[in-house]
């Protein structure tokens, strides 16, 4: 059975890990500017998001900010395609998107809980209008090996019967030593509702799950409930921990997601800034010279620029920067090159919305197998061509797999996956668009599991102290380890507070 | 603690009722229309959902249909409103709607299921655009005389301490015969999981009831959860089955809603008829005239006139039928005169989203009381200025005692129950609006709980056969109760279907 890490891992959320408060660091800070009258000069490397909003903060401090971002588009792994977008894998292989104008598919960040307040509140200043994100649908599918079934059969039928041995429990005396009476009472009066239970505390099944018929067109048109399943049946799905999905803290509603594309976030942090950023630029060597920096680059010509600063901040994914050049500290080159990514798959269609005949209105399917899930958008309902995510594999082991396949086999694959859940409906998927994360260039992968895949959560203590001139910043170095964009928000605020004089220091 | 059925009906949705399948009723049925070369004519009292959707079908069969619609608008009880609105309710109180443009209140209907296939079907057809409507947001409020508390704590805890019990039961050997080895170990892995626990089997609190100190800038920010209520906290709070709201099958995930306000749908159900509804057109008698019917009204300006046609299909509500001189059969007439109207309360207030900065983004908080619930918008996130619903009652006691106060005193209690969950914030809600259901001209109330208020649903077997040129439709008389729009297009199609020629009667 599916374990909690591994039930959100596989939805390429890291679970929210409890642990003590922070511990503060007893090593040396990198060093903060100076606040005397000359105006800064700093160097964001990469326009992810957490280069985007450094840069903000930056120049809201006063400072002059060049970003050079290698791409020719900011937003990093925000990034949404569209009909006629073309991309080329590291492998040479190149797609263009077929989509019908006005769809689009969100190739990396997809959504946004209620609570991360730092996205949110960025969204909210920038004016950047936000829609809910439909994370969650009772009517979408649990499907393995052993059948499948309705989410909202899982669900329900098995709170049935998990309320009926309680109340039976109660009934045989098992609490009456850990509980008192008015506590027993209060518990097996509620049950009853939690559980949908009969007058005799036994489940029946409950209209919870779903209906066989709905309530008519009369008053004797009453409703049937679907059979209930019985509990061996439902505990046999080994998918079933998928029924919990959304009650991670990361995936409760609400959720919500800019309208039209989450590349409007990083589009309007990018406008936002006095400096235009350089995209096309890629990094060939990061310098010391002084007491600064001197970043080497390609322009988009191919011809080698420098550009001069008193300070860098860092966002490129590790794996890359360890790719270039650099004048690191010895022990911040080894945490850099001692960090391995994750992998991650979207595939993508064009389609008729037939998921929503099945009364399926945004949500997921959780289908197992290599291909993950599918997701269903909650962006256009009911018009006639919508964009289906019908493989979105991100477990540290079935995404290596899924990635491994040629992407001819990636696409029938997944039209596979969505042809098992909605039978007849595979050949429905037109316009089939595959994002192989560990072969984007300039990403190399989704994000770093820290404490898998033989990354040591300490070697980041070296890269978040920030290295003289330089600081580090990125989702994949906060908590959130590279899975959600509140860590980039995070992370390139507290970078640039590592910047910034410390009161004390203001009046040198 | 409140029951299962007033748990929705507090909500003003009927608790779906299990029951037997329908029985056929050995009952005359209405006279059909014969199939001969002549166009019929039908005249279709009120432009309310029933009324516009049998007005389509039977203009589609070829029928010559009339409208008659009291109010200057159609769509009945699907009524939004919006900036610049008046409105005077049954005691000559009127009220001028204060909103800034954009911003509107669904009055009425607010809310689709996904299963709700005839109206969606409908709403398809029509090309009206839909959008999510978040029915639950696990950052909304709890709150009663016991306290108050986000639905995610009460949810989560409580999930947590019931499967803590329930291995507790499994470890003692309460099931060892009810349930086979297999069963008790799938059953202790997966409540583990499901409850959140620790290693110990215990539970200890989760993230999924929040956060106190959300992950942070460097993996050793690691995530607090809110220390964990005690069950006795969470089963002393007497509205607690309201966490158990959105697992109604009518209000599950997803929910969906027309963007820009429900009465998209009547106002194109309107737009796509042959012939314009006729509004200002009050019904002053319902009379038979030979094999047909000739409906008598006054139109706008006061003037009488008269419709002839040779069948009515008769959707006004009830207790305002029955005010109307009539020809039904004496069983109709008295089957009319008994229904008793229900009532239901909205209070909504523009206001500052002052919700979003506790991470409320649509869903609704129970607050208890009168007021009954805080329903968040869901249609323009992080928009400056939005419309909170800041009471919403329809219990069947509750919503009468409020809605005997005088508007002023409901606009207070409202702003003091958001005040309440929200301190401080009731101050910043600004131009309220009161529905009141009961007091709504040509309503009289929102609809007919039958079983209650002595409304015996077998009376409406004798409306649901028709009588002679006439047929009755509505959602009252629905399975539905009158509390969805569905009930509304099911009873509307049955009703045509009364009225057509049946295969067998083709030839004539």
């Amino acid at each position: 059975m599916i374990d909690r890490r591994s039930l959100l891992a596989a939805m390429g959320a890291a679970t929210v890990t409890l642990g003590l408060p922070s511990r503060s660091l007893a090593q040396p800070l990198p060093e903060p500017l100076s606040s005397g009258g000359k105006r800064h000069r700093v160097v964001v490397l990469g326009a992810g998001i957490a280069g985007l909003v450094a840069a903000r903060e930056l120049e809201r401090q006063g400072a002059s900010v060049t970003v050079l971002e290698a791409r020719q588009r900011v937003g990093g792994r925000v990034w949404t395609l569209r009909g006629g977008d073309r991309f080329t894998d590291s492998h040479g292989v190149t797609q263009t998107v077929g989509f019908s104008p006005g769809l689009y598919q969100n190739a990396g960040a997809a959504r946004l809980p209620s609570h991360h307040q730092g996205v949110l509140g960025l969204i909210r200043e920038l004016g950047v209008p936000i829609e809910p994100l439909v994370n969650a649908s009772r009517s979408a599918f649990l499907s393995d090996e052993h059948g499948t079934l309705r989410l909202r059969e899982a669900s329900y039928d098995l709170r049935g019967y998990l309320s009926q041995l309680l109340q039976e429990a109660l009934r045989e005396g098992t609490f009456d030593v850990e509980l008192d009476a008015p506590t027993r009472q209060a518990l097996a009066k509620f049950l009853t509702v939690y559980g949908d239970l009969g007058q005799d505390g036994q489940f029946h099944g409950t209209a919870r799950a779903g209906l066989v018929s709905p309530p008519g067109a009369t008053p004797r048109d009453l409703p049937r409930a679907v059979a209930p399943r019985t509990l061996d049946d439902i505990l046999a799905h080994p998918a079933l921990p998928f029924i919990l999905f959304d009650d991670d803290i990361l995936m409760q509603a609400t959720m919500v997601a800019p309208r039209g594309g989450m590349d409007a976030f990083p589009k309007a942090l990018a406008a936002a800034l006095r400096r235009p950023v350089v995209t096309g630029a890629q990094v060939t060597a990061i310098r010391r010279q002084g007491d600064g920096v001197r970043i080497e680059w390609r322009d988009g010509a191919g011809k080698p620029q420098a550009t001069l600063a008193d300070r860098a901040v860092v966002t490129l994914p590790l794996p890359i920067l360890a790719g270039i050049p650099s004048d690191f500290a010895a022990p911040v080159k080894a945490a850099i090159a001692s960090a391995r990514l994750a992998d991650s798959v979207k595939v993508a269609f064009e389609s008729a919305p037939f998921w929503e005949a099945e009364q399926i209105y945004g949500g997921l399917s959780f289908v197992g197998g290599e291909t993950g899930v599918i997701w269903y958008p909650s962006d256009r309902f009911q018009a006639p061509r919508q964009v289906l995510l019908a493989a979105y594999t991100a477990t540290p082991a079935g995404a290596r797999a899924f990635a491994a396949r040629p992407i001819a086999q990636q696409i029938a694959l997944a039209r596979a996956a969505v042809d098992k859940v909605h039978p007849g409906h595979g050949q429905d998927l037109a316009s089939p668009v595959v994002i192989n994360w560990g072969k984007q260039p300039f990403s190399q992968g989704p994000w770093i599991e820290w404490g898998q895949d033989g990354n040591d959560p300490a070697t980041l203590d070296r890269l978040n102290q920030g290295d003289g001139p330089f600081v580090f910043a990125g989702s994949h170095l906060s908590a959130y380890s590279g899975h959600w964009q509140e860590g980039a928000v995070l992370s390139a605020r507290r970078a640039v507070g590592l910047l910034s004089p410390t009161p004390a220091s203001q009046g040198e």
